[in-house]
């Protein structure tokens, strides 16, 4: 049974899979509709119903349904017993309100796909369904895969989730987790059961349909560095009577420190540096700016991510220079809050190449590329485990209604997983 | 009577005029005061309460009061008849919200002083109270003497209060104007009535404190050129998945624009070009913006001043070509209101003199300086009428309840402005 991947299905069994994944799709699409898009709330209601369903699934196909310690779903193949190492292929059912319906169930479903399409009995295989991935809920992200891990701290269970208001600890233990443990901040489970971690999911920048890219092997998840709030103080005047050297403009010392570090973003990736800097919010001050009146203060965030941690650093130390630099000569001063600072996180370069040389089997255009987005994959693969993730062109972004995945392109890309499955268990 | 300058009246007299003055701002700002500054809204009530106090002061004095076809105030020595040539001092009585006590109506009072003091019986002479001098309330400046000339246009009319929603032709008919008249833009009076026009305003830059200087002649008044609202389009994107070559993002766009805006500014001044440039307003769109978000829209004012109109004109130009050039290059899009421009004017040589040679005699240290800011004075200069300004020197800026101007400076001015008004009346 250990032979070839889906892709060298029969055309029959080809469009059975096909037929599969879109009366899935379509199920969870209609038991998740709230009449904009999807709503699958982190430990709530939907996020279950879609778990249960999914369950019915794989018990109907023969797979073993489980829950891990923190309320995960667990569906396992026929006979793995529930220590045995395995390939885990995972991702979340979650999604954010009014969301689309391919973050996160894409991943999950497709590793269903992998384990019913019955070509990898060789290779010990689970997929594991997260809850609470998306952090429109309670304000963090990865709840499920950090509670597995022993990552969620006491101020995060005092979290509230955003309609109900119930606080995590409640919303977990609603669901059957090991609150004891989760408190005490215990591993869930045995991170050596894990041979490798996989994790299929839609791209949700637009780099892929502007590449023409069905199909791309992650090579990193990005990390960032942010500041919420950084405030530049000048001095407000009367604009027309202020000559330009008498100037202390915040405005013009927020462009120039922006343009500065333009500059050098545009320079590390000619030198092919992983970088993104982002001022999502900028502001003069509502109370007192005017068209005729040299702003005296304006408020903006900013926020730079790295596939390196060394990049993030590095960046940094230059966003500092620069503040200092603008600061000396625009006379002005630069006051920032907390640094905030999440980890980047790195695929491994093994399961990469398994992966790409999977897509490469297909004869489908592919790349490495990094993600911008975080995923569960990084507690795994900051764990030590072997993780890889495969993307799939999606028009659209993502956390939107209009989420557009191919289904032609998911069909791919349960194909790729499949063999890059197959390839792992060879390896193992 | 035409005698000497208030300078020379006697202690006592000094001493009175002393405490008129004092008692006239005290009793306005009480009047307008707002919680933190004063607020005299433009066409307004406190702008109304004003301008009837002075009335009442005035008629208290035997000077005639009367409203001119705008609705502006108009106080007449005893005895003129209404048609007569005459000197008019003026200034405005509005404020922008939560400002200072003295810009504008230092000048209005200086010239009842003037009027009151019984120094100058000789030269006929007439206060005129502007209205709607300050653009903070309907974006865009110098309504009552606008009005005046015949350059309110239909689209300034459609203009909205900031904070009732009125529209200027609303709040222009509420206070008595002639409004007929005004929409078919005619002049509301002869300007052969001012035989010259004098205005004393506090200085709103840092000149004349760093200089030390009590007192200045203007030589001129920059106009400039408004765009109240710009809007630069660009996309909102996740900002961990779009790479900078996909981004359409308006905040880098607008920093750009600024940046290449402050390149040629500082160019055009070591070529000894006067240009003042300006963003006042600048925000992110509040309904979107987020620090994990690619700013899709951002809204920002500009302005460039100058005492030369081809100035004016040619940065415009360069702002134009900017605006394409980062629009193509940044694929964003910017979309302008409407242009609004206000033309620089020269100071009449022989009224800045007469201003100098009082200064002289009243041995203070004075200078003649340009005005940054705009007065109601660049309209009657513009109109062939001889004008001249007064600066008295005042501590940090105007616009802000800082304005910090000592009473000896404001008297020093008063005897000035009495000085040359005397000079004047002898001229004519």
């Amino acid at each position: 049974m250990s032979t070839s991947a889906t892709s060298s299905a029969s055309p029959a069994m080809r469009e059975a899979l096909r037929e599969t994944a879109e009366k899935l799709f379509a199920d969870i699409r209609e038991l998740s509709f709230d009449g904009v898009g999807v709503t699958r709330e982190s430990y709530g209601r939907r996020e279950t119903e879609t778990g249960d369903y999914l369950a019915a699934f794989a018990q109907s196909q023969g797979l073993t349904v489980s829950h891990d310690r923190a309320g995960n779903y667990i569906f396992s193949n026929p006979g793995l017993a529930p220590e045995q190492p395995a390939i885990w292929v995972g991702s979340h059912i979650d999604s954010v309100p009014q969301g689309g319906n391919f973050d996160g169930l894409a991943g999950v479903i497709a590793g269903l796909l992998c384990q019913v399409s019955g070509q990898h009995s060789a290779a010990p295989l689970r997929t594991i369904a997260f809850r609470g991935e998306e952090s429109a809920w309670f304000g963090k992200a990865y709840l499920g895969s950090s509670a597995l891990f022993g990552k969620i701290s006491a101020a995060d269970l005092e979290l509230v989730q955003r309609s109900s208001g119930q606080t995590l600890d409640e919303c977990m233990a609603s669901v059957g987790a090991d609150m004891a443990a989760i408190r005490a901040g215990e591993p869930l489970f045995d991170k050596k059961q894990v041979l490798a971690y996989l994790e299929l999911h839609i791209e949700q920048g637009p780099v892929m349909i502007a590449r023409d890219l069905p199909l791309a092997a992650v090579n990193g998840i990005r990390g960032n560095i942010r500041h919420n709030r950084i405030e530049c103080l000048g001095e407000a005047q009367h604009s027309g009577v202020v000559p330009r050297w008498l100037r202390r403009d915040a405005m013009f010392a927020v462009s120039d420190l922006i343009m500065r570090l333009d500059a050098h973003w545009k320079e590390l990736l000619e030198r092919g540096i992983d970088l993104v800097v982002t001022a999502g919010i900028v502001q003069t001050d509502p109370a007192e700016h005017s068209i005729s009146r040299i702003p005296g203060q304006v408020s903006f965030s900013l926020e730079a991510r790295s596939k390196s941690a060394d990049t993030l650093e590095a960046f940094y130390q230059l966003v500092q220079a620069e503040l200092q630099a603008v600061g000396k000569e625009r006379g002005v001063r630069f006051v920032t809050d907390r640094r905030l600072r999440s980890d980047p996180a790195t695929m491994h370069p093994r399961v990469c190449q398994v992966l790409m040389a999977a897509c490469a089997a297909l004869g489908v255009a592919h790349d490495s590329i990094p993600s911008g987005a975080g995923h569960d994959a990084s507690l795994f693969a900051n764990a030590g485990i072997p993780s890889g993730m495969l993307f799939v062109r999606n028009q659209n972004g993502s956390h939107n209604p209009h989420e557009a995945m191919e289904m032609d392109d998911f069909l791919l890309g349960v194909h790729a997983l499949s063999e890059a499955i197959h390839t792992l268990g060879s390896d193992l």
